[in-house]
């Protein structure tokens, strides 16, 4: 139940940062199973709320029959948790500012304090390794497999033409690395800019980049950004539910109303 | 009924979405009659209720006398409804990121995912080689079928010095179209900054084109976003009705009033 | 007593817009008498109300004794009415992506249809060339007239290292101009990114720019603008008179309080 | 008492401007004894009460014992405090357009009117040459009094891979000048991108800089941006007030509830 409601709230942290728009997800393992992961059924995230939230098993198959649409890609997920036993939370979005960098040969590089886990390294993943289709889904088990090798022990890894996966050893730690993924992006491209063609750029060097990362990953760093979004999201969940209560005059149609009714 | 108000949301998402602002249009053939469209009178995308909509033939001729004024460009709609009998819905936008690109010969090209489309050819229409007046404006049937034959089978064409012409197979198809139409220029503006004079960029090759582009027209991909959407645009409009019911007591003028009390 | 309700509405909406911050100032010609104008009394854009704005003679003295605070930089209005008998309304602002300009031998060039009043040319003013002082606000009748000389016939003239003055022949042609003075600035930016160095970027050409601009100057084009623009504010300053109803009990400094009780 | 809440102000303007998210903090030295300074607990700025403020001397320890959580990097406050007797507030923050400065050789410049301070001169501190550890926090006071000798006399200092600095004479001047210090950086991009490799750009000269600094530093000039902010940041304040009284239904927990307590 708190696991759920905590998924809830990732989902609408996201969202709210930027880093998801209708697509993207985020799953977290169960405490008490990890063979066993949470995960929305397909929907925007803004809109997820606790009844949205399904069990897989690692597979990725629902642990119980539904009949509401699924992720495609929720394989992402599956075939992390199995590969990495001390990961607890997968993120995978569209973050505006990484797509750039999917796209080039140009790294992602550690800039600042709190995006000194990139300095981990961001790997690329390019499907046409994989594949021959020409689709960009991760939509089996083994493009799933695939990602996650490329991933390998890295806490992030981008997808060529078309967005990235952010892992954690907590729900908050994938949270947040993917907010300051999308920061990071962002100032190394104002960087480079000033910087200019010879691009002489501090990064965070490899010593700095070990005595902050892991500290961070454990240490109260994150909490109080976590627990700051936290709190905005939960004011946000009770301003719409206020606003459902005097019933809409607006004539909604049935499809969107029905969604619209688990909102809160 | 249920057109109008389909084509109502379309107008609020596309101001929402910086799309469009007190300028843009979009419109929607009806079902019952092809030889018909659906589109405001010459107001503000964000103000639009059902209330302005009016039926237009292919020639763009409204087909009820009416005093209101009307959008001087609507010639854009119908020759393209004209020449595309697929196309059920036209959106003319001022897109902001998509300006820079209809002015240099840069052509925007398919970037990641949600962007596919772009890969099916996105060609821009230099007006200076159909009139001689200087104007910019698609002010007459000629103009519209010129801007249709450089639109040709595409999903989109910019315009040069002006802004750009989005369509789709549905009123759905060519809003989420206009709005990743955006996102991707932004997008490519930035990986070209990070790429550098040598942009080596990998942008979707033909058959990614191919294998998604396609699929994303007529699968439920987008659903997901439009949905969402339409969600947020009825809570705005439900928003607006709320807070127009107790009496203002700033004095308003009779004109803008008017016109205010059509936003309910 | 309706000039000073349009030139609030004129002052918050360059607010809303991010034309203006704490800084930045509207003036108005008064209809009776063309050697008067309005201007509110020294003080942040989106706290003007009606009460706030004082008349002055185009010396910039105020017509009745005051003890308010003036702008220091008043004479930039009084100086250009003086020398432009067709303007009747003058914005000075830092607007944020004209000053990038403003700073380098880059002129500011019409980018899109609804900037092509920038085609009329855009003078920079250096104030280095007037004095030797090493101020650079306009803070005396010879500033004021330098400044006016460099802006010409112009619709607009940068400021070097301080931000820009927008004139029109009505107070809603001087807002709208400095709103699209302002993204045209953020286009062209954008397009010499994605053009390079070679810069190969198509302009509205003069007779484009002949076509173009005066007819916007007085046609209907930027009412549509205006008009929603205007609703907005409106309803900004109600959503404001409404919060202040309920007495706040978060205890406020009187210096504040005085101000802020104007707001409605 | 007026200290604290004239704090609590300047925490949720920073806040509200962009220029701190969940970290970043700032300080202002008490009245009645220089040898102490305000400074919240450690927590995200946006949730600051007056509750939270706590009293350090100037070896950064708190007056009171207390069992709340501390800022690591409190000696910053503390050591500049000591080795300038005439500043009366510090901000540190992560303020984003700064940061891609502070990793290149690019010097932050003075570009305009209201960032003339910038003039007197921004130095950028390298805590690699004042440790081996790898760490980017000023978590000792030596690493405070280091940061303090690298900002000298001056209005602020960049911290390499990390934020910045900004101190002034008052607390209206540190945290107007932390809002400016971030938009100038940002023109500073613009101006330097559109200016080109050759990067012909007229800063303010040492005149102007001495001409306007200083007496933007004492005069009102700042008081018209300080009073708006302090407006918004009150009604900022009234309004969580006013959501938190119809109690919430959503289940929040302990912990962050506990902290939400302190927002009104």
């Amino acid at each position: 139940m708190s696991e759920r409601e905590d998924l809830v709230l990732a989902y609408r942290i996201l969202a709210a940062r930027g880093v998801v728009d209708a697509y993207g997800h985020v799953s977290l393992r169960t405490a008490k199973n990890p063979n066993r992961y949470l995960l929305a059924r397909a929907m925007a995230p803004e809109l997820v709320t606790a009844d949205d939230i399904l069990e897989f098993d690692l597979d990725s198959n629902p642990v119980k029959d539904t009949q509401v649409a699924l992720y495609l890609e929720r394989y992402i997920h599956g075939e992390i948790f199995k590969s990495r036993s001390e990961i607890k939370a997968v993120v995978h979005n569209h973050s505006p500012s990484v797509i750039p960098f999917g796209v080039t040969t140009v790294p992602l590089r550690p800039l600042f304090n709190t995006g000194a886990f990139i300095g981990e390294g961001v790997p690329t993943f390019e499907i046409r390794d994989f594949q021959e289709s020409g689709d960009l889904i991760i939509k089996t088990p083994y493009l799933g497999h695939s990602l996650a090798t490329t991933l390998g022990a890295k806490p992030a890894a981008l997808m060529r033409g078309h967005g990235a996966v952010v892992v954690g050893e907590s729900l908050m730690l994938a949270v947040v690395r993917s907010v300051y993924l999308e920061l990071s992006a962002k100032l190394q491209m104002q960087a480079m800019l000033i910087a200019g063609p010879d691009a002489n750029i501090v990064y965070l060097d490899d010593a700095e980049v070990a005595a902050i990362s892991g500290r961070q990953a454990f240490a109260g760093t994150w909490k109080r950004t976590w627990d700051l979004w936290c709190i905005k999201a939960r004011a946000q969940i009770e301003m719409e539910q206020r606003a459902k209560r005097p019933k809409a005059s607006f004539p909604v149609k049935a499809g969107a109303d029905r969604r619209r009714s688990r909102v809160g």
